[in-house]
């Protein structure tokens, strides 16, 4: 094992003072449906309005002085953009987020108004990366990737130390798996903080790259990205992939009405706001039920950034 | 005063044993945008979803044998038959729901999960009044009514001493004003457990009967129900009203387009759900934010129960 406890501790203690301690969440009426007991680490709560903080609070919190003077840069469409920024902002340090021009107004925004410099460029792969790495080499700044960083992995492993220690007892954890970050992460914590818990990472049929990486051996990539779970369209990467292949169980793949329905009975049972991805895991666990049966299920809800006014309900 | 600290200790021990004791959540983002410092009581998560629980398990638990054994009966097309449906399952006690047949089959069906008996009739009071005294001549059954009854007003109570239980050094809380129910509790709460806590309802202008209800010392209606909060049309009662002339600081109105902009802030920024009826309170707050400059500020938030396909944004 590359990463060993002291490393996980020591990034609780970076991440702690500038993130929630977010709360864990049951529902009797969820917990009657799905069979088993619940536990929701609620990390739609947390500053920003998703895990991702974590990741970004610690990969920057690790750099030297010298690294930290030159700022970072990352480019994002989504929550690590506005991880980067308000994790920079926390730390003191300048943050450089390459967004799609086509990125929705109210994301640039955020980033903005996280203190996070927009630079705006073609919604390529290609132009998002060209366009950081111009960045880099004109400023310096260390470029910072949003689930293939052992930093950002160790940082996003800390929710799940967490809930295991308010629940020492969860015989299974369950993560939505989209770059692979979170799952690798909440795999370490499992490891180390769990009482032989399993872990099991939820994720579309449509974009199912991380199943049949497993099945293959390699990292595999999607055809399409067409998924309601915006934050699973993303591949797996050489640093977290031999951890997942390691340490995490099985993946289990679900519809995308099973994502809709899972959200939806999240919003109205549990009065929360999650977002698609978010939703995965329950999903997951609601379509193979009988498996879980009277077990100690842990969720991390992984984040609650949703445009109100396009929901898919 | 006709209550003592005694009966609101005894409506918390009748209470817990059937309810959440509901998290106080707080946002540094809304506090700054409030410029002070704002603690939320979340009734929407409590069982079915409002502190009307509460009220519920009040007045049913108080009934003798002989009046648990013939049932309760109430008329309702929100979340008092649910509450009143709810609390008697868990009591063992029959419940009659009056509901207008025009009321969404949604909550029809709520009641009935939850073991209630509905009976249907026309959308007027008077029918839903003759409904209910038809079946309590029938059966013998209790009608409960959701705001003028002190069992209810106690049981309602419950939310602010625990929120006061936690935060005992609130400047002020708020509630949201409708038939006086919960804010008549609330003031009785802050009047045996706050440290001069001043209470504070929030109400509508366009069913601002409580308003000038306070104006002229007696209790006025509306000539509309015109406004998105749709759990603040009633009216005020004989017995919650001299609570309320007597403990209530004052009442803060707001328009429509300023409930809808504080729901959403609290959606957006908090990742809740809370209905329109829910976020008067905060929208009074954000209206008159000068005069709340640094206190701390309590808020019950009363509710989450909305239609998540037909939203206001």
């Amino acid at each position: 094992m590359i990463v060993d406890k002291n490393d996980i501790e020591a990034a609780c203690k970076q991440v702690a003072p500038f993130a929630h301690r977010t709360p864990v969440l049951q529902s009797s009426l969820l917990n009657d449906l799905a069979g088993c007991e619940v536990y929701f680490k609620c990390e739609n709560f947390q500053k920003m309005g998703a895990f991702k903080m974590r990741g970004a609070l610690n990969a920057i919190g690790n750099l030297s002085p010298a690294q930290k003077q030159a700022g970072v840069v990352t480019h994002s469409s989504g929550n690590f953009g506005q991880a980067v920024a308000l994790a920079a902002k926390n730390l003191g340090v300048t943050a450089h987020i390459v967004m799609p021009k086509n990125a929705p107004s109210v994301k640039k925004e955020a980033v903005a108004h996280y203190g996070g410099i927009v630079t705006e460029c073609e919604s390529t792969l290609a132009a998002r990366e060209s366009t950081a790495k111009e960045i880099q080499e004109k400023t310096g700044a260390t470029f910072l990737h949003p689930s293939n960083d052992m930093d950002v992995i160790l940082g996003n492993a800390t929710a799940g130390v967490e809930l295991l220690q308010d629940q020492p007892n969860l015989d299974i954890l369950m993560t939505p798996f989209g770059g692979g970050g979170l799952i690798a992460g909440t795999a370490l914590a499992a490891h180390y903080y769990g009482n032989h818990c399993k872990v099991i990472g939820g994720e579309p049929f449509n974009v199912d790259d991380a199943y049949r990486s497993l099945e293959s051996g390699k990292i595999e990539t999607n055809e399409t990205t067409n998924t309601i779970a915006d934050g699973l369209r993303t591949h797996l990467g050489d640093k977290n992939f031999p951890i997942i292949q390691e340490l995490v169980s099985e993946i289990i793949r679900v519809e995308e009405h099973e994502i809709v329905a899972a959200m939806r009975l999240i919003w109205e049972r549990m009065k929360i706001i999650i977002e698609p991805s978010c939703a995965v895991p329950f999903a997951a666990l609601l379509r193979e039920n009988e498996r879980f049966r009277n077990q100690k299920v842990g969720i991390i809800l992984s984040g609650g950034n949703i445009d109100v006014k396009n929901l898919p309900f």
